[in-house]
């Protein structure tokens, strides 16, 4: 049987969200749905924290840069990373968990980024919308206080979940040719790169993105507003002691 | 509109593939769907080698530890965490790129894992079956040889995929309360890890699991034969030099 799979097609991350909740059935479904998809050796290393209570929304805000989102939106799902559970089975069954490195980490980082994206799609498939939060990995020793979460757990990504109030433009892609290689990586030459960027250099969002921030170029608003190296240096320097602090760096 | 999503509920990995070739237009649609999905600030920073040929595969194949779907599938795709092209972008418009960093690794990672599960899903709904390898993580250093990957790339996981060749029985999940926590993180007590797991202990493939490697608890299978704590710190002291060469480590 093939199932129709044009909502991967017509999604666009959404941003606004109505009143209306979001049914516990519901999201328990889609959660179901997040954890049948693959994960490593079948240890299913996430966790998924569920925030409804306004409260908790409000302690969110400022570490998610105050995107508001989180307040509006019915639900937030923060996915973590997680070898606290399975450690915790280990010991318990005379067996020594060797899972405080960095490997390990990236192993429950990518099941929790699966379960991720399989709730998101199952939601959009039910009509919800959905905006992942990037703040996750820049934050996540704050909202590792807020969430509470214990040695052996660190929050990857967050989104945001709800019934869309707004049907926003799809935003552009760069064509497939700039991201798919055959057989091994074709390094772009510099009229590669002019090709596959053009089209979105040439739309009126991204000249209008230039203007606002007093900028010549695209990639500038990129480089010098949006994702500065400063910042990323900063943010990396935290990551990283959070890695150590949550015990994922014994190697 | 809603869409029925009974494949991700009704999805099992898929080891053995018949001879039938993935058609490219196909393909070349799960791509396409892969490349809708979420990504950081629609910056796409990840990059997806497609292997079909023979040769290629074959190199591949010690890699990811002799798995006979390497050579068995009619195809590979290996997803990898990308700056590279997004850097040179930034460079041709007078951009100053900061991306040569732990927290771009990870930014670019989460991408490219949302790419890979989306295209996963999108190819189950057609019917096609896949396989993730966690040795990508692994031995990243060789796949990178292999692939000819530039600074700037690193790759982050691995699918196989093709026509399924058998039908497996649905392996085991936790019930969905040992994944889900609300509002903040509860941790578990022994009871709670004993009922949790109980279900995967006492299943028929668990005890064969257990008696064909002489172990005496399921646990200590994972943690003495499947996942073990010298290898995991092996691999995770060659992944964090792998981010290094590849030029994430400037922070």
């Amino acid at each position: 049987m093939e199932y129709n799979t044009d909502f991967l097609l017509n999604r666009r991350t959404i941003r606004k969200y109505t009143q209306e909740e979001v049914d516990n059935d519901l999201l328990n479904d889609l959660i179901k749905a997040g954890c049948r998809a693959s994960t490593t050796g079948n240890m299913q290393v996430y966790s998924i924290i569920v925030t409804r209570d306004a409260g908790m929304k409000k302690e969110l805000l400022p570490h998610h840069f105050n995107q508001k989102m989180i307040t509006e939106a019915p639900v937030i799902l923060t996915f973590c990373a997680d070898f606290n559970r399975f450690n915790k089975w280990c010991i318990l069954n005379n067996a020594l968990p060797g899972y405080d490195n960095f490997l390990s980490f990236m192993t429950a980082s990518i099941d929790a980024i699966i379960a991720a994206q399989t709730i998101c799609m199952a939601a959009e498939a039910k009509g919800l919308g959905i905006c992942y939060l990037g703040t996750t990995t820049y934050m996540a020793q704050k909202i590792i206080e807020v969430l509470k979460l214990p040695k052996g757990v660190v929050p990857v990504t967050t989104i945001t979940l709800g019934w869309p109030a707004e049907r926003p433009e799809q935003p552009d892609r760069l064509p497939a040719d700039a991201i798919v290689h055959k057989e091994v990586y074709s390094d772009y030459s510099d009229s590669d790169i002019v090709k596959y960027y053009s089209q979105k250099e040439s739309r009126d969002d991204s000249l209008q993105f230039i203007q606002e921030n007093n900028k010549t170029t695209l990639a500038q608003v990129f480089t010098d507003v949006r994702y500065k190296k400063d910042d990323n240096i900063y943010f990396s320097k935290t990551l990283l002691q959070v890695l150590k602090d949550q015990g994922f760096m014994n190697q």
